[in-house]
């Protein structure tokens, strides 16, 4: 008999929790969960037998308990497995391909998505093994992006699909870009609100077992992660998330999906806008052919990113020859055909494409310029999300709505030579209002000096098991 | 502005929290409670202010953040000042007398306070300084008893008074023997339920924080702190007991009362008798004269603790000369005399004091004899309150009803010889089948070896600021 209580104590005291322990965890929070959305609803939630019980307290505590205790890598590994099959998952395995996804853990401008889900749909039309690409995103909070909201700028496009929906657009696609549902990974929706609020957010076990659980949950085969590093990363330092990739990949490889992790740098915005509509403006530029010289770090990473995908499920020799791929089937227009084809499949009205300038309609716009000569030497990336969240691209709370029109247009990257006068960025808003604070916070982290700044590659490091 | 969460995430980190947090803290947990009884009776509670709020889980969190970093001396006594003015508290200032009680931390066969009480009220009724005793008890629960369950047994005798009423009977008696009241210290009432299933219970601070609360809410001169050590105590080693009596003895002087803690041995039973109405009746037998070998410990120990209080109050040049003048009060029957008017004014029948063996009416009874010839050398004290429990004694849980006439009677005390088949244990109940349980765990947990074991003293250690 597993007693809530004796799980709490026992990680309290610094112990290893049994497989058990953690599979009895994560039923009874599953189970709280529902009593919760009964009451939410108004209903009478069913009694609970006292072994089925955790309450609110106990999980606040627990959180706290690993916050401060950690976690094995076997617990890590448990809780995250125990976590993928608490709801509805994936079941690849009728597809007869080689699933892989790719995740990032959020940066600004950060839209390799709309560019890695088109081209590795497009390498696993042709030859063997097929692939395909189940890519479950999230929204934008904070000072993050997210790939549902970009999305969803495109007229008619829906995220929302039941799971029937899903496998036949992966089917036909070789690709899918979805929300989470409410019933896919339902103790990770529970167990994040419980975080966000007791002060247990940033434990590198219970961000990697909330990841990918969810990731899992798509039932892959393969999965390549992008942990930003730098002044916009999520964690704090380059150690802590160098230890969270390598935890991923640990609990990648462990539940038999081959992981690696790049460790890139989210020093400043990738490529050349930020925002919403832009971001699909920006890719669907790429995807045409034409390659503005602000997208050019932006172009690297996806195609580095999509050349993983594409060594993992064998389609090439190495990374290095799936990256040289990748950036064929973007030239060759393959990779837009399969956007194409993918947006068609999400009921998205591609005929946007044809002119995306033209669908670019801020009301307000202001143009940031230097104020002397000098290098560009840094900013605070953080802040710069910040920037463009208060423009009305992202989100103060979950649920609310964002701008499709606002966003941020890089003009300049960390390194260059600037002259005094010379745009750095240009800010598009809905609402004139909104333009002031966010002009004040990107001029206030902005660094210009006399002096070259020593420039660090945009792929740190690469963490895979062997 | 303060909020919860920053609070949380302090502590999570290892940093001191401010006077003010820990203030906001306490409110928001009053406010929460007052929430929670709402709820109970049935009423649509108050929507609170964002500010004022703290959920059930981040109370977990907070306690086991608690738990886990500590607190430091004055956040300690900050905490413990904050939750003593949660609600209703005594004010003695209008008695004009030394105010001081005596706290124990829980033992088997601890009945000194019903010797104290009398002892130091016969002592108050005379000379300068005037002593009054205002004290709050507990009922029994897990392996130790509670003074209000055994002075319950005497018929009428009535523990629930108003603050009115106990003021009146302090005022005429010099001493009071009253629980809690639900307006008395609501902090404590909330924050102990959420330890009890958070698994944060043995946190020394919060331990601290919530016994000293309670205790400086009578409003005292002086404390003297009965902190128990070895196998029946509820601290784990010597050291853990010797850390709590310095942080209540800190916090204690912190708040401008004179605080005094024994460290004292809990590896046996204390006296003759364990249960409810044998400990009163064991100590009717001291007050009247009559003094059983095995009441010995008993009776060193009470006056050892009046001792204390005597010579806080200034009653006394030393506490061995307070230990002498409580020794005098006994059997010179002035602390007799003060008893039975203490009980009258708490509307208990005195009458059966006039035969207490008469009054002690189990319906089931027998005796543990020792198996072998040698010297009782160890027994697991709380394994020996655990049995009295049982026997019926005691409660498994709070709100359960207790047996008036269960009990243990102990014929021999550790480090006696023994002859085998001579009796160690009389075991009484109120019903038959309670008494199979609990002989085979006595049996148990008795060693008896053919060498005499090393004797502790009594009084271990006394801890003081000074």
């Amino acid at each position: 008999m597993i007693h809530s209580l004796d799980i709490i104590l026992a990680k309290r005291d610094g112990h290893e929790l049994t497989t058990e322990q953690i599979q009895h965890l994560v039923r009874t929070v599953v189970l709280y969960g529902e009593q919760q959305l009964a009451t939410q609803r108004g209903e009478m939630p069913q009694p609970l037998a006292p072994n089925d019980r955790i309450t609110e307290a106990q999980l606040g505590s627990l959180l706290m308990a690993i916050f401060q205790r950690g976690l094995t890598l076997r617990e890590t590994a448990d809780l995250t497995t125990a976590m993928r099959y608490s709801g509805e998952t994936f079941d690849t395995q009728p597809l007869h391909t080689f699933s892989v996804d790719k995740h990032s853990t959020g940066g600004v401008g950060d839209k390799t998505s709309l560019l890695i889900a088109p081209i590795v749909a497009a390498a696993g039309l042709e030859g063997t093994p097929s692939i395909s690409v189940p890519m479950i995103s999230g929204r934008s909070l904070g000072h993050t992006g997210g790939t549902l909201d970009k999305l969803e700028t495109i007229p008619s496009f829906n995220t929302q699909l039941s799971l029937p929906q899903m496998m036949q657009v992966l089917r036909d696609c070789h690709a899918v870009l979805v929300g989470q549902t409410p019933r896919l990974v339902p103790a990770d929706r529970i167990l994040y609100a419980m975080r966000d609020h007791t002060g247990t957010v940033e434990s590198p076990y219970l961000i990697c077992a909330s990841i990918m659980s969810k990731k899992l949950a798509e039932d892959l085969n393969g999965l390549v992660l992008d942990v930003k590093v730098g002044s916009g990363a999520f964690m704090p330092t380059y150690e802590a998330s160098k230890y969270l990739a390598e935890l991923m990949v640990s609990t990648g490889e462990h539940s038999g999906t081959r992981t690696a992790a790049l460790l890139t740098s989210m020093n400043e915005p990738l490529g050349r806008f930020s925002g919403n509509w832009v971001e699909v403006w920006e890719c669907v530029d790429i995807l045409q052919g034409r390659r503005h010289p602000m997208s050019a770090d932006l172009i690297t990473l996806s195609n580095a990113l999509s050349g993983w995908m594409l060594y993992l499920a064998g389609k090439s020799a190495s990374p290095e020859a799936g990256a040289q791929l990748a950036d064929k089937l973007l030239r060759s227009g393959a990779a837009y055909k399969s956007w194409l084809q993918l947006v068609a499949a999400h009921g998205g009205d591609t005929s946007v494409f044809t002119d995306p300038v033209a669908f670019h309609r801020p009301t307000a716009t202001c143009v940031l310029k230097a104020r002397r000569d000098g290098y560009l030497v840094s900013m605070d990336c953080k802040q710069v999300g910040w920037a463009v969240q208060r423009l009305g691209a992202g989100r103060a709370k979950p649920g609310d709505a964002v701008s499709v029109h606002a966003g941020l247009e890089s003009h300049a990257k960390i390194g260059d030579r600037l002259t005094a006068g010379q745009p750095i960025f240009t800010l598009y808003s809905e609402d004139e209002s909104l333009l002031n604070e966010p002009y004040a916070m990107l001029e206030d982290t902005l660094a210009i000096e006399p002096h070259a700044p020593k420039l660090e590659p945009l792929i740190r490091e690469v963490i895979t098991s062997c």
